[in-house]
């Protein structure tokens, strides 16, 4: 009985030693932004979050927003007329151009995307992933095109 | 005897749990890049730190540099011609625009620097900085002026 409850003893110090648990997905993740507002437009599949970092202007032109995707969720095929980079900051996720391989972005990939070039970006099957996105707003609002089907989705998947 | 060696696996079970000790500074600092090259010009003071993500170029009109700021170094004071957005991503860092009192910047906090509005930034005189600062090229290169003085650099601290 004492020994039960020296061990008992030993693995709450142990746990509680280790901060908040939640830090265990530092080395993947980095938390820099709260989730934000859940997007509920159509040009999502999935569930997506979003905060705004910034807002464009008429002096500033970029919008900054920090995404978060669950497994799964992913964009619509788009484009933006001034181009978008991502920085990707935690989790793994997908980026694609339209007649390019998908990508895998990882903590600490940038994407320069280029104007008017379709392309989707989202989570992996099984995992979260986090990007911030700078996009410039001189030229006009992203226009969105048809949803990632399943198969455009997991190509190239094993 | 046998107790103790309890104690000591669960002591050691305890912290192989808590995994890499560096995650201790996760909470102030997020590491996504690497420190990059020394910064060798004359714009800034002490020791400063420049990854390059993204060059501007005649589409995508952002450069976006990852810069850490080693304790007490800082930039000059100068303006961007289409402003600049900053990221601050680790450490503790000092931002201020010309009249306005400096303001202490640390992980998540976002800067909207306005266009042609003097400013400095960097880090505080005992924890380094790390900021991803985003600016736009469109109407020109950054305009350097004079230090900041030790005066200003410490004006409002206790």
């Amino acid at each position: 009985m004492k020994i039960k409850s020296i061990l008992v003893a030993c693995i709450l110090a142990g746990l509680a030693s280790c901060g908040n648990p939640n830090d265990k997905n530092t080395e993947d993740t980095v938390l820099l932004y709260l989730k934000g507002e859940k997007i509920t437009n159509n040009n999502f599949k999935g569930t997506a979050w979003l905060t705004f970092l910034v807002r464009a202007d008429s002096i500033n032109r970029n919008g900054v927003g920090n995404v978060t995707f669950e497994p799964g969720a992913r964009s619509n095929w788009h484009m933006h007329p001034s181009g978008q980079i991502l920085l990707a900051t935690g989790g793994v996720g997908y980026y694609q151009e339209k007649g390019s391989p998908k990508r895998i972005l990882r903590k600490g990939d940038v994407v320069k995307c280029p104007a008017n070039t379709a392309h989707w970006h989202g989570a992996s099957a099984d995992k979260e992933f986090i990007q911030i996105a700078i996009t410039g707003r001189e030229k006009g609002p992203t226009q969105w095109l048809a949803p990632v089907t399943d198969e455009e989705y997991l190509a190239g998947d094993k």
